[in-house]
């Protein structure tokens, strides 16, 4: 793609930003320039006024976006062709909440028909345990859970929790066992009633080593408190995996499916089982809506009025033309704590790649570091370095109504929200205008872009377009960009690397006399001092 | 400083690691290449030999490094001497610890003394209230406490916070509120019991926005709840500020000294406070200790030996001449869960500046991108470009021996914590190393660097060592390069634009009617969306 018209069109019209009249603070002063560069769809507004650009950079991005198909590929994806082509699968998170909309429905039947299944057990299951029906082995009702998984399999979810929490207060809370480190399950037993807590396993093939040895751990847990694993486990899986095992009987068990990726998987089982358990069903269903409406926004409208297309190609532009090397996404929100983790998972992971979609090395990697803390905190953290040090794209949200809805004061006039919104408000037209000064120390060359997506509340819908628009916002990247954004080979040089050393270890548990001198220097040294316990 | 010898000296040797021969994998296979690129202290070891760096390339750094006299300035610091010069004010951090050595005690004796003072007070206030003899309005011990301070007063306060909560059971809990966001305060006061719950007010101006808001909040909230204010109210400022005032009583009152920074306060009162009452007043004062240690090893050891020296030599070495934009964090501990964001707040606000302490424009500014998640966390988050995409370098933190220390089973014949230092040890060898393979989706460029600190424990000592490393190795760089690490002009432009939009909102809730047209398009567009409810 690199060396398509369009891009080199594109990269040929940058160095006309370097001049002073495209400094921001004269580009956002043009009358028109919010209607010009902003795109709404009921529920969600995307202001990109603030980026580096200009009508003819648009118009340029909207032509890169036609040529390279993406919109056709996000059709097809929906559809169920395999466009994840590296592992010959189907990416079909879209269905997974397309319950209702013929649409967005794969052609294959049997694949609505399975996934309507898993939901329906998920409302069915989710019910029951809300009710107390269901019981764990003391015939208490479950008052926690904890979800055992890592990455896409719980990433997404967390961020969907403490978001909805703002508005629902959880009926069972979640916990998060992801890191294979015994101090995060010391962590996470530290607060739960074992007694009253279910332990949900999410791996799609029950091998991922991080969650069998907290899965190993839990078991223990369990039995050390003469609880029934089969009382207490539930397991989210794919079929024909080791976890699905009737051998190993479980209280329940959901399916994964191949078509559906770890960090787009959380309005399948993956994210709707503690979900739906945290909230209620209802609350998950309307979440899944949320996506819907956006995947609906995202296969249909243009080019040049898809908010999620439009955000990539912006991506595009700040990350492979303007040379910004990482992007912050700050929402204004305490309740999107998680988004950033979230996102940073799905982008870094999806498009931190070496190789295009044929397997042809890029001319350099693409991706681009992705980071965030909500405002206000961030200001007082890391936008000293935002405002006067090296540039990065901020991606700012802002939410209209908050989750809160009890008795407040003001404080200088204002209430909270509105305090939160001035400092928004004025971050994003601080960091476009600059300010000069005598003082060099307290001069500000502005000219740094942003953009603000507003949501209008903290609803179960609102938070389900926020996560697809970032689905759809990152496939679409991969897309225009000719990269596979479903797999994930680069994770995989570590996993062999840690196997092999794993095994000395496990030998030398067994042996302490068991030599490690052919191992690699570094290694030998490290195993060495943690089997001493003292460096060296 | 970029037109010194030195640093023109090592600019001139940068393309020399282009070379295949200078590739990390053919590098680190050097005998001796481990004990030539590591420091160690009793309790610490900094392990910098997967750095793309030679003999010849350390030297010139260490050169570079004695040439800005950057230890001298440290001394100075030490000593009292006002190194913020933009401000006039010294920056007296490590006289917070230095209670019991004369070597890091400032000359102005009257300064230990009133820090001494303030220590005594955190002592006898702890005691009291960890015993019950001081409670709130309706006489029951506290249970929890709110800290309400934001960035720099409650991002160190809660990395030390969660790191020694592995080893020590808080017998107090704390709980932040930082953002100004009315959702924050309700997450917060969905967790406590109004009756048993103290409020711990920091902000050394008692001007800061955000802050003041959540007292307003918490003052109602007392009220509500008919509990008095000056039974449940601690304040944390400085002498003479608007919240040291005797007509508002509070329960306890503790100084904040000019000459300690925010990002900087951890071991004042602002963490002191906090971390006494929740852990008892012993395991802060060896958290304490445990600064100090690193402090003198900063202030003694000569720059070849000097591991927050190396460490600030070889960021340098990587952002300014390497030319990366980022930096990871990635320790390998649940525990350190918060240590990447203090240390961006800490890095990105010292350093992400325009200007040298002289005031003039630098080149191109200063400071880079700081970022991190708990590995193996980040091993399934955003590791896959770390790896494939463009590369960043990497500060891995080991910790020998994790908290926990109750039962635990093992899985593929390795305990969690053995688990975890396999997948480091990978990491740092796949990162290094890389793989070929004729299929270049699966393929590892490698020579990708990074680093490995290794702490024994994660005892009081070990953080307030890790704490006080991170805080020598900014203040370095900061020296190194000329800047002052010690001020923060580029949050202030932010802080006037929205002090601007909260008159006109707050003109706006008394007057529904006052015209907001004379503000700037966006600010006027925003302002009335969120008057309205919704966009536009």
């Amino acid at each position: 793609m690199y060396d398509s018209d369009s891009f080199i069109s594109l990269q040929n019209q940058a160095s006309r930003f370097d001049s002073p009249e495209f400094h921001l603070k004269q580009m956002i002063k043009a009358p028109g320039r919010l209607e010009q560069f902003s795109l709404t769809v009921p529920g969600l507004f995307f202001d990109f006024s603030r980026q580096r650009l200009d009508q003819k950079i648009k118009n340029s991005l909207v032509t890169l976006a036609r040529k390279s198909g993406a919109k056709k590929m996000f059709s097809r994806m929906v559809l169920g062709d395999k466009v994840n082509t590296t592992e010959n699968r189907a990416a079909l998170h879209t269905a997974a909440r397309a319950l209702v909309d013929t649409n967005l429905v794969p052609e294959d039947t049997g694949i609505m028909n399975d996934i309507k299944k898993v939901t329906r057990a998920i409302d069915i299951f989710s019910a029951k345990i809300r009710q107390g029906s269901l019981t764990g082995t003391r015939k208490k009702p479950f008052t926690d859970v904890v979800v055992v998984g890592i990455g896409g399999s719980y990433l997404g979810c967390e961020f969907v929790y403490e978001a909805l929490k703002s508005c629902h207060t959880p009926k069972i809370a979640l916990h998060f066992l992801s890191n294979v480190d015994i101090d995060n399950f010391a962590q996470v037993t530290a607060d739960i009633n074992p007694d009253t807590c279910l332990w949900i396993i999410v791996s799609k093939s029950y091998t991922t080593t991080e969650t069998l040895a907290n899965l190993a751990q839990a078991k223990a847990y369990l039995e050390r408190n003469n609880l029934l694993p089969r009382d207490h486990l539930v397991t989210i899986t794919a079929k024909g995996s080791p976890g699905d095992d009737p051998s190993n009987p479980v209280l329940e068990s959901f399916d994964m499916f191949d078509f559906i990726g770890g960090r787009y998987s959380v309005s399948s089982a993956v994210g709707g089982v503690p979900l739906a358990l945290a909230f209620g069903f209802d609350v998950f269903e309307r979440f899944l809506k949320g996506c819907h409406t956006m995947d609906s926004h995202a296969l249909c409208a243009a080019e040049s009025e898809n908010i999620p297309l439009m955000a990539a190609l912006i991506s595009i532009w700040n990350t492979r033309i303007l040379g910004y090397t990482a992007q912050a996404i700050i929402p204004y929100s305490s309740a999107l704590s998680k988004l950033a983790p979230h996102v940073q998972q799905l982008y870094m992971e999806s498009l931190g790649k070496g190789v295009d979609s044929n397997g042809i090395p890029l001319l350099r990697p693409a991706g681009s570091i992705v980071f965030g803390e909500p405002g206000t905190n961030a200001q007082h953290s890391f936008f000293q370095l935002a405002h006067q040090g090296p540039a990065f794209p901020v991606e700012f949200i802002g939410v209209l109504a908050p989750g809160y809805a009890g008795e407040q004061v003001t404080s200088k006039g204002v209430f909270n929200h509105q305090e939160l919104w001035a400092n928004l408000i004025a971050q994003t037209l601080a960091l476009a205008e600059g300010m000069d000064h005598e003082v060099p120390a307290r001069a500000f060359t502005g000219n740094r872009p942003s953009s603000l997506l507003v949501v209008k509340d903290l609803s179960p819908e609102s938070i389900g377009m926020l996560l697809s628009f970032y689905e759809a916002r990152t496939v679409f990247e991969g897309f225009i960009l000719g990269i596979n954004p479903f797999d994930q080979f680069g994770v995989e040089l570590g996993k062999v690397l840690a196997s092999g050393i794993r095994k000395e270890m496990a030998e030398k548990n067994q042996n302490p006399d068991h030599s490690i001198t052919h191992l690699d220097t570094t290694a030998a040294f490290y195993i060495r001092s943690l089997f001493a316990g003292k460096i060296g």
